[in-house]
C-alpha cells in the first residue's frame, strides 16, 4: 500500500516493568503487550531499553548463558510482532557487546540499533560491558521514517543531529532512566529541546519498577515537533500509552527542516536506510474507542509538574513493591521505635504490600520512654497492622554481666548504646529467619551521612528504604502522607518531639548532631552538589560545623560498605553512586591544632 | 655534556606504598626517595602509577580540592628533582582529568604523559574518571631517549609499537597493578615478550601495598631486550631497585628494530620529542659500594618462580598490616573458635602485626566442643597472644527465653544458629567499640560463596581476611605456615578434625555442603572461570551437585553485599570485582519440577 499522508498512524509506548534475569518472564510480558497492541490496532508498539533483560543486569552481562538467552528468547519474538513495527530494548553479541533495540516489522528483523554513547558515571558502567555502537540507521516502512536512540544517545545533540538531518517522521527513544529528584523536569526539558531542535516528534518510553537502588519511574511521552507533551504515561506504574498521529502533520514538519550537513561532518558514514520489504502493513482507521482530539498536535498535557516530595514517596513506595515482590518475600518486619523514620517506613511498607503482610516490633529498652510506646502503638493501630512488643532490658542486661568483667573499671560509653540497637537487630533478624519476613531498615540519609547509626544494629535489613531521604524530608514525607489522606496517619507527636536514639539517659539527636536543618543543608552541598568544604563555608555554615560535619561523614565510610541496598532518590545516594575508599587519608580540612 | 655511549646509566625503581589520599604523606615519601636516589647516584627514578595520590582512589577523583591539591603538591616536588630525571605517577586536570605520568628533568617538567588504555573491567573503573590520552611522547634528555606508558597501556601492543618504532634507549612503565594468584608469572611474560618484540629494555615500577581490597605486590623490574629480568625488586615490600646499564648496549639493540611503520597507520600523529634543554646532567661512575656485573645485561634473575600459596600468604599477611596500619587501628580482636579458619586468620594477623596487637576471644555456646576450646587455646599458646573466654550461654538462653513466645509452636531451625553467631559477633563489636580494636571476619570464600555464614554474625568485621581464600587453600595456608616455623603453630588437631560451625549437635559441614574438594572445584570453574553450568556439568561434576551449589551461590548475593572488605586474592573475588544485582531472577538450571 502506498504512503498516504493523510492517515493517522497509532504509535503506542509499552511501560513495562521488567524482572532482571527473567528472561522466559520479560519475554511472556512482551508478547502479552503485543498482542494486545494488536487487538487496540496499534501501528508501532515501542518498549523500553533493554526490556528483556532487565536494567540493569551488571555482572550477569559476563555470562554466555545470559547472552545466549537473550538471543534465543528474542528470536522467538520475533514472529510474534506480525502486522506491528515493534522496537524492543535489549542486548546482542556479535563479536563484541552491544546495548541495542532490535527494530521489527511485521514478524521480519529489520535490525539492531546499537547504543552509542554508554554512561559510565554515577550509578551507571556501562563501558564496563559494552561497545559503543559507531553505526546509525533510518528505518523506513510503509508507514513511517523513522530513527532509534537508546537513552544516553538522547543526551548527545550530535548523535540526533546526526540521525534528524537525514529526515524522518519520528524519532524513537528507548530508555532505561532511574528517578532522583529533579530528573523528569529534566528528561522532559531535554525531549522538548531534542523535538525543536531538528522539528521532530519524539516517542519516548522509559522502563517502570524498582531494581535494588534503582527506581524507574516510567513517565513515556510522545513529544510534538514544537516541544509539547502530546501524552504522557503514568508515572511510577506500569502503562501503555496510545497516541495517535497524523502522517501529514509529520511529514510537513519534516520538509520545513533545514538540511544541516555540518553535523554530519564528524561522522565517518551516513546513517545506513533499511527499507522493510515484502510484507505491508494496512494503515486502519482509529478504533472509536479512543478519545482523540482531532489535531492530535494540539497539547494535550498542558502543565507539567511535579510535586517533588509526592513523587518521592511514590518512588520509595514503588521501590518496597518491587524489591520485596522480584525477590519473592511474602512480607515484611520492621522495628518500630516510635520515633519518625520508622513511622514513615512503615507507612511506605503498608502502601506498598498492603496492611496484612507488614509486621510492626516494639523492642523497648531500659531509656525508652512511655510516649515512644504510645507512638508506635498508635502508628500500628493507624495503620491496622500486626504489632508486637517484646521488651530487650533481659538480654541487655544479660549481655551486660557478661562482658562485666572485661568491662571493669570502664565507663559506660558507645558501646552499651550500639549493644541495644545490635539487639534489636538480632531479634528483628531472628524474627525474619523463623518467620521467613523481610527486615527493612528504617535509618535515613543524615544519619548514615555522619555515621549516626549502628552497624549490625540499626542498619540490619535487606533494604534501607528511606537511607537516601534526609531527615528533614523525612518530616516533609511524613507530613504530606498525613494530609494526603486528611487524617492522622503517622502519630502527630512522632511529628513533634524532638528526634532520639534513646539509647542513654535523657540522649537526644542534637547532643551529638548540629540541627537537621543546618546539617541536611551541609550534606547536601558536600554530598549531592560535591562542593568543596571551602565553598560550603563560603554558603554561610559556620566552619567548624562545616569541618566536624565533613569528618564524620569521611569517617563513616566504612559503615555505609556494609550497609544495606537504600532506595535512591537523590542526585547521589549512597551505594554504587558514589564509591569511595574506606582507606582514605584524604582531608580537605586539616586536622585542628 | 655530550652523550658517550660507553658510560653506564644508573637506573632506579622507587617501588612506594602511598595512602590513598594522603597527598601531603605521599609527597613527603617521594621526595625522601629522590633524596636517596641522589645520594645513590641515580640518574632516573621511575615512580608507580598514581604515586602521588595512591591507587585507586575512587570517587575521590570526582572532588575538585582532591585533584587541585594533586596539582599543588607535584609543583612542590618539581625543584626536588634537581640532579634526576623522575618519573612520578600523578593525576592531572587539563580540561579533561588523565592518568599521567609527570616526566620531570633536573628541576624541570618536561611533560604529562597520560595513559591511553583505561581498564574498566574487574576490579577498574578507570573510564568513570578518567579521559584516555591520545598524545604520546619520546623524551630526549642527555643521557636517553625514552617513552612512558602507564600499567594497561603495557598490554596492548600497538600503544607500545607505536613509540618503539620511533626509536629510543628504554620504555619506561609504571604500574599499580594487583596481586592476583597468576599474575606475577603473567607480567613477568608480558615483560619479557614487550622487549623482545621491539628490541627495548623495559624499566617497570609497581606499586606496593594493601588498599581496601587490593593488595599490590610490588616486584618492579629490569628487563633487557632480549627478555631476560637484570633485577627484581621485592615482593610485598617497599624497595628500591638499583640497576645500572650501559649506554652501548642500550643502542646497539635500538640500532637492530627494524622501522616498522605499519604500526603507525593507526594513529594520527607520531610521538612528539620532547627534548630536555638548558640543564646538563653529569653522568658520573657508579659508587663503588654497587655489586654490578661489568655487563649488566648478563641476567641477574635467572629462575623466576612463585610459590602461590606463599604469595597468598604474603598478600593477606600485606593486606591485614595495610588496612589497619593506614585506617589508624592499633590492634585486632579475633574470635577463635578452634576451627581452622580462625586459626588462619589470627596466625596471619600475627604475622602482620605482631603478637602484642591481636586478641583471640574464644566463645564457648551450648554446642562447643572440648576440642575447640583446647585448639584455640593452644593457638594462642602457640602464638603467644592475648586469650580471653566469654561463654555466651546465658545471653543465648536470655534471648531464647525473650523469643520464647513468638517463637511457640514452631521446631529449632537456622534461627537459633544465626542468634548464636550473632551474640558472638555483638560480643566482638562491644570488645571493639570499648577497647578501639578492629575485628577481624574470619570466615573463608567457600562459605561466602554458598552463604554458610551469618550477616551480622561470623561476617561482622571491618577486614574480612580470608574471604578470597577457598576452604582448601585455607588448609594448605596453614600447612605452609607450619611448615615454614618446621614447629605447630596452627595445632594440628585444627587441621585433621572434620570442620563444623558447631551451632548444633554434632553438625559437621558437609551435612549441608559438599565435599570441599568438589565444592571447592565447582566453584572455581563457576565464580572464576566464569563456566556456564553447562560447561560444568561437562567436566565431569554431577549435574545435580552443581544445580545445588550454583542456586545457593546465587542466593547467597545479598549477604556479600553486606559483607566487609576481603583481601583479593584470586582472579575474581567478591566485591567490586563481581557485580551482581540482588534482585536478580536468573536461572542457568530451571528450577526442577
Amino acid at each position: 500500500m502506498a504512503r498516504d499522508s493523510a492517515q493517522y498512524v497509532r504509535l503506542a509506548a509499552a511501560q513495562i516493568n521488567p524482572i532482571v534475569g527473567d528472561i522466559p518472564g520479560n519475554t511472556e510480558k512482551i508478547r502479552e503487550t503485543l498482542e494486545q497492541a494488536r487487538k487496540q490496532q496499534v501501528q508501532m508498539v515501542v518498549f523500553p531499553e533493554m526490556a528483556l533483560s532487565g536494567y540493569p543486569p551488571r555482572d550477569l552481562l559476563l555470562k554466555t548463558q545470559y547472552l545466549e538467552d537473550l538471543r534465543s528468547y528474542m528470536q522467538q519474538l520475533i514472529p510474534e510482532t506480525k502486522g506491528l513495527t515493534a522496537i524492543i530494548g535489549t542486548v546482542i553479541r556479535e563479536q563484541d557487546v552491544f546495548n541495542a533495540a532490535a527494530v521489527i516489522h511485521d514478524g521480519h528483523l529489520l535490525g539492531y540499533v546499537p547504543k552509542t554513547n554508554l554512561p559510565n558515571y554515577r550509578v551507571f558502567d556501562e563501558k564496563r560491558y559494552f561497545r559503543s555502537g559507531r553505526e546509525r540507521f533510518l528505518f523506513e516502512t510503509d508507514l513511517l521514517t523513522f530513527g532509534v536512540v537508546i537513552c544516553e544517545d538522547l543526551w548527545h545533540p550530535r548523535t540526533v543531529a546526526h540521525l534528524a538531518e537525514c529526515g524522518m517522521d519520528l524519532l524513537v527513544a528507548i530508555s532505561a532512566s532511574p528517578f532522583n529528584v529533579g530528573k523528569p523536569e529534566e528528561r522532559r526539558t531535554l525531549l522538548s529541546a531534542r523535538a525543536t531542535d531538528h522539528n521532530l516528534a519524539v516517542l519516548y518510553c522509559n522502563q517502570v519498577g524498582g531494581q535494588d537502588e534503582l527506581v524507574f519511574d516510567g513517565r513515556s511521552m510522545v513529544v510534538d515537533p514544537d516541544g509539547n507533551v502530546l501524552g504522557q504515561a503514568k508515572a511510577f506504574e506500569e502503562d501503555f500509552l496510545i497516541i495517535d498521529v497524523y502522517l501529514e502533520e509529520l511529514r510537513r514538519h519534516r520538509l520545513a527542516v533545514p538540511l544541516q550537513r555540518d553535523w554530519c561532518e564528524d561522522h565517518d558514514d551516513p546513517p545506513r536506510r533499511i527499507r522493510s520489504s515484502g510484507s505491508t502493513l494496512e494503515l486502519k482507521a482509529p478504533a472509536k474507542s479512543f478519545d482523540i482530539s482531532k489535531n492530535p498536535f494540539v497539547p494535550k498535557v498542558k502543565e507539567y509538574r511535579n510535586d517533588p516530595i509526592e513523587d518521592v514517596y511514590q518512588a520509595l513506595v514503588l521501590g518496597v513493591r518491587d524489591y520485596v515482590g522480584k525477590n519473592g518475600f511474602r512480607d515484611v518486619v520492621i522495628g518500630l521505635s516510635g520515633g519518625i523514620d520508622s513511622a514513615l517506613v512503615c507507612t511506605i511498607a503498608v502502601d506498598a504490600l498492603g496492611k496484612d503482610r507488614v509486621w510492626g516490633v516494639f523492642m523497648p529498652g531500659r531509656y525508652s520512654s512511655d510516649h515512644s510506646r504510645l507512638d508506635a502503638q498508635r502508628l500500628a493501630k493507624n495503620l491496622e497492622i500486626r504489632f508486637t512488643t517484646i521488651p530487650i532490658e533481659s538480654v541487655f542486661q544479660t549481655y551486660l554481666d557478661m562482658l562485666k568483667k572485661e568491662f571493669e573499671g570502664c565507663e559506660p560509653d558507645i558501646t552499651e548504646e550500639n549493644l541495644q540497637a545490635r539487639i534489636r537487630g538480632a531479634t528483628l533478624m531472628a524474627l525474619s529467619n523463623k518467620f521467613g519476613s523481610l527486615v527493612l531498615a528504617t535509618g535515613n540519609k543524615s544519619e548514615l551521612a555522619v555515621g549516626y547509626a549502628t552497624l549490625y544494629g540499626d542498619m540490619c535489613g535487606g533494604l534501607a528504604v528511606i537511607s537516601d531521604v534526609p531527615k528533614t524530608w523525612v518530616y516533609r514525607l511524613a507530613r504530606y502522607r498525613n494530609e494526603r489522606d486528611g487524617r492522622e496517619i503517622i502519630p502527630q507527636s512522632t511529628l513533634e518531639k524532638a528526634p532520639s536514639a534513646e539509647l542513654r539517659p535523657n540522649q537526644k539527636d542534637t547532643d551529638s548532631l548540629p540541627d537537621y536543618e543546618e546539617l541536611d543543608g551541609i550534606l547536601h552541598t558536600y554530598i549531592e552538589l560535591e562542593y568543596s568544604c571551602r565553598d560550603i563555608v563560603g554558603l554561610g555554615y559556620s566552619a567548624e560545623t562545616v569541618r566536624r560535619v565533613i569528618r564524620m561523614v569521611d569517617r563513616a565510610e566504612y559503615k555505609r560498605r556494609q550497609a544495606a541496598i537504600g532506595i535512591r532518590v537523590t542526585t547521589k545516594a549512597f551505594g554504587t553512586d558514589r564509591r569511595l575508599p574506606v582507606t582514605n587519608q584524604f582531608r580537605e580540612f586539616p586536622e585542628r591544632e
